[in-house]
């Protein structure tokens, strides 16, 4: 059995020892009832982690996403603006359209996660009676299909802005939002000051097992709360997962700076091999995550390279490539799309299986471009 | 303080030392990527308990309802035929119509939880433009809103070859299936023999913190898991979950017929204090529910008779009615409708909380109907 | 080729020559710009005939009752309470959960199209979470299912006093209202007091070839005009067919009266045929309808009597039941249930038409009680 | 009282002397029994002229697209691929998604009408249950929103070809197919002959008063039928509509291509002036359309240029835009964004009405441009 460095993403987090403490040791009640004082707790400290009146446990990021959409737009023929590489567009299989009856205006992501808000303000419906209503913007910080990218404060605060004047409510899918407040060494609070709403994950970086956080107004949350019901994301004793979430606020978020050094030191270690196959441009890479981009003129794709990884060769395990009880490493990553290798950090990488999977990664990068030079 | 005894619900139920042993102690993984072995397990058990093909852990019955009518709906303008007191109906805040956009045709639930055949025949649609498509017809049992009614067998096999000659499937929201499964002294399989789809709750009698399994053949399942992530039900290490409800078959499950023993004597007690403001028919009480009628000639409302159960008077304490250390007894309870409380047996209560219940029931029913005679 | 007398429904009534005059030669315009004049002045006209302030054409009654429904309910997780013999639960697809998302709680019909008012309110939900929002109260006036049945007014007016109490809106399915007001000898603004809002239908009774008028609030009909657009129900020079629908409210309206005076007629003869096979309850019959029924013990379903009306034997046309050109009559009617016809009369239907159909339905009538004895 | 010149839509269109002939002429029945022979003409009519089993007749351009997507995007979590420019996604007033519970994928629209064959490749997802299910592309033709353009026949074969190889459907929203039809000296038939289904307007440059078709395969048009009774889209007598349809296509189609050379005719003018504010693209001119765009550092806008067009100047009934009589002529046209104007040519548009339009904009557009030189 070869070693496994599983960098396909943070999501694969365990809950740590600490978690699996809290988990059996939290008070927990009936949250149908109202009375799990561990969700009440984990609700209580979101909300003042993001400076909102209140928070909402749930299930998974999509449904916060989703109740999100489903309490913004609350008029019949309700449309929300969302980036075109938005997980809420790519990835949440049309719920929007489909279990909230919302249609998606899609304007074009830039590479680093922000669109353009002219571009919003064009969108913006007038009250004619053949088009929808503009009831959302929504916006995804750390942006993931942009490879993790933190979008600049100050373009939230301008969309925000725009949003104001137009009486249009901004959610921010901050799955990742911990992480782009270490990377902007600013308090979370700060980040979404200009957002209604923000949907927040605990089952990523930051490790807990399950569930995410809405949050937002009151009034925002006493109509999620409903839509929660409805969907099917009203748990029992919940308490259980929230009381892992609070360690993960409380022990994980501060360590998601050594993430991002960590996803640093790989970026950069591809780099500097100076292959014309695999390139990584670190200078705009954020936070924990690590693209690679497989050359244009390459025959090779992500498929192709991902299977090698996942592969030790007799060769790795007799050379350099070798664990140091011979077994061999195997690096599982995702690809993107079929040129883009994400490479994910997490807790649960540690500086040793860092340097494996940099041994790794270095080794059959060379063997693959080696192998299948580009096509002129 | 007074001592509680908590008889609203057996979704009240924490997790047992021996489930949180299992939670911390089973391994877990990212379920969305089909890699939680605890998960996985509980999938196969119940499938297996239930005689079906696969199983999926959800986080909530009112999940697993929904996505049973999702499915089994899968042409526009599709009908249900529910029971006029079915949860699916009364208490899922109108899911089938608003998510899944589907009509419910509710026939007259019999106090026995079942409903007439004949009506279900006449219900069923034929092919004019102007009616809807009736695509499924849904039972509960054990049956809630009945007090916790099991169906009787022949019935359900009777519906079933109904649906069957229609070819229209049958689905069993069976959140106390195990209770029914222990009063008839049937396995579970046998009673949704011919259910094409089951919900099954762990949160409830069974005592686990959270999740449902939705269970039938494997195409079911397949485009359950579907449904499942477009509502943001997927979850990731939910295998901590999982390894609660694995204990809650395998521990709990074989002790749910001691709740239905201990609810009969709580019932033959209160049928035995011959009073005239307060019965119970415990002739046809089946499983852990005691549903208490409230004279229709009494100026009592279930609400009052709730607040008093849930006070500890003077005298109580100095009477007969105190606990040893001289604190008094609350009986917490729930008002069904107007004129009837539910008290509801569960893991948690044991021989000696049901004495207490029994003494301040006694105390306060006592009381009552001595302050408050019928209107003649 | 028999001559052929249509009682099937009074849809299939031709627009008159008067409509035809009216259809060519009243002024037109794009409607979707606002700017046909003829639609103008029907709305207006319907408006101001119902005692409301506004009033909106639309292709049929069932887009008018869907209209209604997404105005009212607009609120996720709404519920209407409608009668379960309503067309709008019977006869509309379902599309008040599919379109509208709204759940449908029915409450039973009494025979004469109204719902116990004691049952209307224990249906109404609190605010428990669990719960749909009652969002809606639909009526049928004058109740097709029921017969044609016209709603006691003081029953209205007090089912509207209590909607009014819980702050919920009152939708009258009035697509045959004018009959209602023929038969009570009231204004139809009278009968819909307490309504918020009314659909009316000219192509039924009125005989207009299409079309129907949703009437409400400004507010109401703004949204609702937003609704219509959504569903495609935006048409362009619709002022040819609401050049129909004002002959119709000036022409046929006045003359609806003397449907329900040959109503009343066909109702006795049959009546006054003293059969066993078919009765009538015409003192029960309000308008346009006969229902005759079938009796239990009868070996003759509704199918079967429709045929034999449908075919001339050689006896007729030798006999007394033939026309003046010994070609022999056909009746057509429809078969509501099992034991049910319909006969409908309309404007199409003269005295010599309704005195052919009597004379057949009398033949026929009495050839089948002879051929077919009761089973005892 | 000027003289007015409507070049806003070809919606504007009135009925002809021919169509309110056969409108009062024709055999009409209750087409919801199926027994209006003019409609059951009409579709069968329209079914032949594009090649296809069946038809169905509807209210509104908008409800057959409406319908095509309810009826192609028959699973749950469904998408649709559409341009961004297209009427249905702009101006539908997000139906789709309300309605049919569907997600919009837009490409982005090339100003030809086409989009990049590649992307939609690209667009078309997989199985991952992350995603909806790719159920639907939709193209226009003629291209209302990129100027009436006509689609290459080639690239709608291209495309045509990608979609059966995905099993993907194809929809063509054919509001204006017969100008295209005209414009290629193509049948209609060659046209669609890769799309499953098409809509089909009549009350656009067809110049009937209400209406369009749905056409496809008969198991589309017997699935669309249910979907029309759903959506209120079912009417009764509505032969009346139907036979100025049919006219619409005897008399009004063959005449189309005169529409085309007007606006031919009229941009040349434009284009003649050789202005620096307006500016017209002839020579990408396909039908009916004209669009003016205002020059980038104009500092007119469309809605100020629009309202001088509908004015009459003192100097204008005194110089050489005068009509015969003194009055003067109001051009009237709509604004497509903030910088271009569309001038819509159609049947009701004589030879002089068109050249008192071009004297009346040649005025007006050379004394803005005097007025209002460019800002440098």
């Amino acid at each position: 059995m070869a070693y496994i460095v599983d960098l396909r993403s943070d999501t694969v987090t365990k809950p740590t020892e600490s978690m699996k403490h809290a988990m059996v040791n939290s008070a927990v009640g009936d949250d149908v009832f109202g009375e799990d004082p561990t969700v009440n707790a984990l609700e209580s400290k979101v909300a003042n982690l993001l400076g909102k009146q209140a928070a909402l446990f749930v299930p998974s990021g999509t449904m916060a996403n989703l109740i999100a959409i489903m309490v913004h737009c609350n008029k019949r023929g309700s449309e929300a603006i969302v980036g075109n590489l938005a997980h809420i567009y790519k990835y949440e299989q049309g719920g929007a359209a489909h279990v909230a009856g919302v249609l998606l205006s899609t304007v074009q992501n830039k590479p680093d996660g922000t669109f353009d808000l002219q571009e919003v303000e064009n969108r913006i419906r007038g009250s004619d009676i053949h088009e929808p209503i503009t009831s959302m913007v929504a916006i995804e910080n750390t942006h993931n299909v942009c490879g993790g990218k933190v979008l600049p404060l100050q373009w939230i605060d301008e969309l925000s802005e725009l949003c104001k004047r137009h009486s249009i409510p901004l959610h921010m899918d901050g799955a990742r939002l911990l992480n782009a407040s270490a990377y902007l060494e600013v308090p979370a609070e700060r980040i979404v000051r200009g957002c209604d709403s923000v949907a927040l994950c605990f089952s990523k970086g930051l490790s807990a097992p399950v569930g995410s956080a809405i949050v937002g107004s009151c009034h925002f949350i006493q109509q999620a709360r409903r839509m929660r019901k409805m969907l099917g994301g009203g748990m029992r004793q919940s308490g259980v997962l929230a009381a892992a979430a609070i360690v993960a606020l409380d022990e994980i978020a501060p360590k998601l700076a050594l993430d991002h050094k960590r996803a640093q030191r790989l970026g950069k270690v591809i780099e500097g091999l100076f292959l014309k196959t695999f390139s990584v441009d670190v200078a705009s890479q954020h936070t924990n995550m690590v693209l690679v981009r497989i050359a244009e003129h390459s025959p090779l794709c992500a498929e192709s390279v991902l299977a090698r990884l996942a592969q030790v060769s007799l060769a790795e395990t007799q050379g350099d490539c070798k664990t140091p009880d011979d077994e061999g490493v195997i690096v599982k990553a995702i690809c993107f799309n079929d040129k883009t290798i994400r490479l994910t950090l997490h807790t649960e990488i540690s500086d040793n299986d860092l340097w494996l999977a940099i041994m790794k990664i270095t080794y059959v990068f060379k063997e693959l471009e080696a192998a299948h030079p580009l096509i002129s």
